[in-house]
């Protein structure tokens, strides 16, 4: 089924500001995959179609949903994958990078001369076998996102506190750590913040709810028009992002797939984020 | 060292209201731990001497402090003890029940006939070989305080969502999930609250921190004069009692044993609550 980082970050996102996509499908991509996408307002002019079939991902998941094995990933058409941005993306001001080779993300990074604001991701792979590229790639971003043990990994620190002021140190003056189940943390030099995690009746689903964070987070920021500049940056809206990429991680879970994402509304959006106010305020 | 769960828990609750404890000590107890409780403004009436060795307990934990390994447990005068409470106890209006057999929980219950909030602690041990006394024990308790897996355990079901609203069922009005570095959740029938765990820069010994967590909580409702009833209840003041229970909980791992509280003020446990405060503020 339709899947993948971009497709998940795009669709959460697209609940708070105007997004464009660049990723690259196969021949066998489903029309109607590209048709929701659009439904939902994303800019397709950046998606590029190559001859062959699309990337593929499967995996299982352990009984409590916290571990995960892939069975299968082809990487199809996305083996050689070079992001070419459509001329229309230059002046988006907000870029989020995914989970991709460090020296592509370089390259995209360099191509968005006017950007105000630029993030992304990585994974372990990148960390334990590319840590000089990436290092390069991260001392131009404002944001890192990554989970707990990425930290770990990336700084040498398990003390989470400690790993990410390591982080801080690398360039990005804001690092996000996604805990899961456990919630997500936000630290700047001078300031953190910490949620846990919503917690659902029943976890049907929980792949994508990671990149789901991520576009909830950079959605948020883009559609308030917030940088993260080291002074004159309102805490509380950094927060407010951070609950925003929790709510969309959550909604991400109720679901198999993408489909919580065919008949969520920004009225169901807000209303969690109010369901956190109310199970966090004391 | 001085260590063991009563004392965690009466110094803990120390700093919020006036406190009495019933314990069993042998004959080898050192003086100057006493003089440190009675210190603390501990009520030490209910301290009863026997002959023979101290209670003592060793283990070891793993390098992320999460999981440890009991190297000995010796239950000395331990494995006799029948609490009895002293006259002067009997008007105090709050008691927390430590973890010890259900049936002895259930018989100092029966001695405090004016009690006005009743709760306790309770572990795997007693879930799986004592249930049935243990479910008629928790069916008189205003509140049950438990981790994670113990939550599990005694529901049968993994969610911890469902999970408490099925213990709910079993009497308590009120059920605290401690998960340790990942905080604390309180749940009542219409509301429920989570906190985050402090991020402490250094975890130096975590022993006692889920019973100072539990001293805090109920030192700070005895504190406040807040009881539990169904209605009428401040959500907000449970919380706060849930932040103190954490607040407490992070200055254990602080040093070795107990030793955290030989110079602790309360100034610097209500600055902690303001850092709470600061880092959970969206």
């Amino acid at each position: 089924m339709l899947g993948g980082s971009c497709t998940y970050i795009s669709l959460a996102a697209s609940y708070f500001t105007k997004i464009g996509i660049v990723a690259v499908v196969g021949d066998d991509f489903d029309p109607q995959d590209e048709d929701f996408l659009a439904s939902r307002g994303i800019d397709l002019a950046g998606l590029e179609r190559a001859p062959g079939k699309t990337f593929f991902w499967s995996g299982v998941y352990s009984d409590d949903m916290n571990d995960r094995t892939t069975l299968r990933t082809d990487l199809n058409v996305f083996a050689g994958f070079q992001p070419k941005l459509p001329p229309s993306y230059r002046a988006y001001p907000y870029l989020l990078l995914g989970n991709i080779q460090p020296s592509l993300q370089r390259d995209v990074r360099a191509q968005m001369d006017g950007v105000r604001l630029v993030g992304g991701d990585t994974m372990n792979y990148w960390i334990q076998g590319f840590r000089e590229e990436l290092l390069r790639t991260i001392s131009q971003w404002d944001f890192l996102l990554l989970n707990d043990s990425e930290a770990r990994q990336l700084s040498g620190e398990r003390n989470l506190r400690r790993a990410a002021q390591l982080i801080l140190g690398m360039g990005p003056n804001t690092v996000v750590i996604k805990r899961g189940e456990y919630g997500a943390m936000l630290f700047r030099r001078d300031h953190y913040f910490i949620v846990p995690g919503y917690l659902l009746e029943q976890v049907f689903d929980p792949t994508g709810a990671g990149d789901c964070f991520a576009g909830g987070f950079v959605g948020y920021l883009a559609g308030r028009g917030i940088d993260l500049s080291p002074a004159g940056t309102d805490r509380l809206e950094l927060g407010r992002a951070v609950i925003y990429g929790s709510v969309m991680g959550s909604f991400c879970c109720e679901q198999f797939g993408v489909d919580r994402f065919r008949t969520l509304t920004r009225a169901e959006i807000d209303a969690r984020f109010q369901e956190f106010k109310a199970f966090t305020d004391f």
